[in-house]
């Protein structure tokens, strides 16, 4: 209370202020960020996410999840459009049983009339027990969770990705997809993971980097145009926390290196959208687009096991004839989605712990 | 599994493998076209409509048909915008304790970011357990239901309007319509009915003539502007079914003629919004528009059991007057449609038969 | 039945008139104006409003609630956007567990292809149990009310706003507010309020206007600017009810003058939005926005317990330093909006009864 957005900002930076500013009763209560999850929360995330998809499957335990946050309201406030990542949160809170608002159009709010961002937020968050948030300004989550947490009814932000910085949902699906392929070899930890992409633009590839710092000795080959390799926060967090890492400009001769050891590679696309703006390095700089694409010929030089990501939209950097390939996993990451963020909403609750209880009773969780 | 989408489309013209790629388990899985249907299908729909209509009306009912597909999630794909159509839709499965989603702005979603149709449909549909779908192109309809029917999670896709060629739930409320309407006469079988508009372009009026041809003996008398006349392919349908069928240039002579025959008249408008295009021929060449118009005027020219529908808007082609008429039926229709598309989503779920029993056992259906 | 719209409009005059025209069974059935609700109807509707608010507040009040209106479908029909207040009416109707839908871009609609109004509320209605309707149109409401009480199946309207005129739950909401800021004051009786803003054309400011006269010689100060100052609809209306009033051209002299005698101060902004049109006075004829501003320099000229409102947006007419204030209700407000919406549809149910007995009995309502 009394803290100014400075300050707040200022906070995250350093791990005991963050968990400070960002948990409340040892729970995390503004999701912004992928530092902010330490590996025990991460696992619990995911046992959650599992027990939650095994309940579903059954008419009693999907009766069970739809008591769970039963007159729950959630606004999702999507400043930047995606019909997918909406439609994934709604669809995770139908299976707890809250309901759903998507507010999509800020033009057609008040904002256009002159009001604070912080009025506006506030105004809406008074009908809503909870907001997911999704905008093109790297801070506005941030901005919103400091606001509310401001006034005498804070309620829990979820950021669903805040323009080029982060995209801390789609990093846990990400990661328990990982662990879920992994799980018969020993889980995420030691295992080499290729990223291709424009990383210091892609927020997907970027919190996803983040999120692998909390598993022990992770490999990770950056394969970027070299006007998009990673930044310098990403590299000195992976230095921090001891991540082996490099970066290439090529993904062809990296596989024909170290192809079979290779455990998992993570497509992303050339971020064309952003490319609007002026003064970012055109296409001809960037290099040639095969060598960030996973091309059909590269199937000899990775093993069978080896998993293969994307999180979607793809154009053709992940040609169609991957989906037979036995690590190809890109539809299971899409489900993931809807399980992890349903985890993510009953912990923001306090109600994890219930259904992990339920599921370990029923003998759908080890 | 392994078919092409020329494949899949070429088999929907013959009865058998059409059954065996549009059903699953005996029942309707993919919903796309009026001439899918068996008498004996269309006879189930209308009664469980029915049913679920009388139930309705009950609180006991009320909470029965709201757990019949309880924490089904639906997806209303709309690419072309119909509120009213969508709307009936959502009301249908409330009735059944579903969840809608309306996605229409296909703009915001990763359509626009170079992704295939096929990715975009596959990866919204991971969060639904049923996809209604409209769209402008004739075939987007078939294309989704094709694409689910090759992954390892398919689900049904219901058919709301496929451009010009068919709109089958459309069809199915209308005929439920007639069917209510001649209940005391005899059914629907051996009926005069009246079909004014432009054949050629209206998917409301064909879809109807189409099903039609699953009764015995009706008779249908088109009247449309002589560019927009139906088609070859519907009238060789007709032949093949041996309906007959006469096209008329206006409505007026036909009613002094044969008025006091006439069962049904289906009207529907000009379809203005189609001619934005080039290369259609003006109004001036498709005659007067009184030739198409229910003038007040006819109103001693047809029996007071005349059954009068529109598939609604309607601009000036049934005037305002007709609407004391006793066979005026028009909002009737629209209630109708919300009744037969959720008997389609209990067909679909294989969910209809425990609603007409439970309608049978209280005396709501004979 | 069979009354024109003319005389529908016309019978809104008059007291009795209208009682029958808007009521049904005893209760509000079509909600238009402020004018229609007695002050025994606004008590009831505040005492349910309360109930509503501490029953949802335990879980076994709030399971009550959501059975209320089970199953029940609503229409938010917002032809001017508005997401706030859509959003607080669906989260009302959440809370009594009725379904909403938001129907806001009538172009999307068959609106576009020539249909008439009366036709395309009629189509929609259909899928529906009652419609909230905000329109830029003064009437639109009216008429919609009008064209439903014609047909076989007429439902609720309720008017969430229209054009320049009214803002009736707004009315009730900021009734509600000072009822219960001055429930330990005697209530709303002989209390001084200041209304402050372009009270010709801001329907919140009007409406408050009328509800006031429902109660026990209030003193109203309005202070707009001169081309803006009360209508003499509402100045007449005011006279009839002997509501003593005066109008003044700037807040400071007013404050200086009687401000420690001031119960209540509703702050409103200038209407920018409605300048866009033409031969409407620009700001310099206003006079300085100075002198409807609620300058922080006017904290030590009123009272601490002094009532602050604002029907938001704001811009800069009510600063945020006020919000340390004892008397500032503004997010109370907002809340307080969705509670007696709550109220409003519980009401014209003929459901609120009940809920005032279920909390009486419970002991959260004397």
């Amino acid at each position: 209370m009394g803290v100014t957005f400075e300050e707040f900002r200022a906070g995250l930076e350093e791990r005991e202020q963050r968990r400070k500013l960002l948990s409340s009763n040892g729970r995390p209560f503004f999701v912004l960020i992928s530092q902010q999850f330490s590996r025990s929360e991460i696992e619990s995330l995911c046992d959650t996410a599992t027990a939650i998809r095994r309940l579903d499957r059954q008419l009693d335990g999907r009766d069970f999840l739809r008591n769970v946050l039963r007159g729950q309201r959630i606004m999702n406030l999507f400043a930047q459009p995606s019909t997918r990542t909406a439609e994934s949160f709604v669809a995770a809170a139908d299976k707890l049983g809250a309901i759903s608002r998507i507010v999509s159009d800020l033009r057609t709010s008040s904002f256009s009339k002159g009001e604070s961002v912080e009025d506006s937020v506030r105004t809406l968050s008074s009908f809503f027990d909870a907001i997911v948030t999704r905008h093109s300004d790297d801070e506005f989550a941030m901005r919103a969770a400091w606001a509310l947490s401001q006034t005498g009814r804070p309620i829990p932000v979820i950021s669903a990705g805040s323009g080029k910085s982060q995209h801390v949902t789609q990093s846990l699906l990400d990661i328990y997809t990982l662990r879920y392929s992994f799980s018969q070899r020993g889980g995420v930890d030691g295992k080499n993971v290729v990223i291709i992409g424009d990383i210091a633009r892609n927020r997907a590839a970027r919190s996803l980097a983040y999120l692998l710092t909390r598993f022990e000795k992770p490999r990770i080959f950056f394969v970027s145009p070299a006007a998009f390799a990673p930044d310098d926060e990403l590299l000195s967090y992976l230095r921090r926390h001891e991540v082996e890492n490099t970066t290439r400009s090529a993904l062809g001769p990296l596989l024909r290196e170290v192809g079979h050891d290779i455990d998992a590679i993570y497509v992303t696309r050339l971020q064309q959208e952003w490319d609007k703006g002026g003064g970012i390095p055109d296409s001809g700089e960037r290099g040639s687009s095969e060598e960030f694409v996973m091309e059909p010929s590269y199937r000899k030089l990775v093993r069978p096991d080896c998993v293969l990501m994307h999180p979607l939209p793809r154009i053709n950097e992940l040609p169609e004839s991957w989906e037979d390939h036995p690590g190809f996993v890109v539809w299971r990451q899409v489900r993931n989605g809807m399980w992890i963020r349903a985890a993510l909403f009953a912990a923001v609750n306090g109600a994890d712990a219930e259904i992990r209880h339920r599921a370990l009773r029923l003998g759908l969780l080890e």
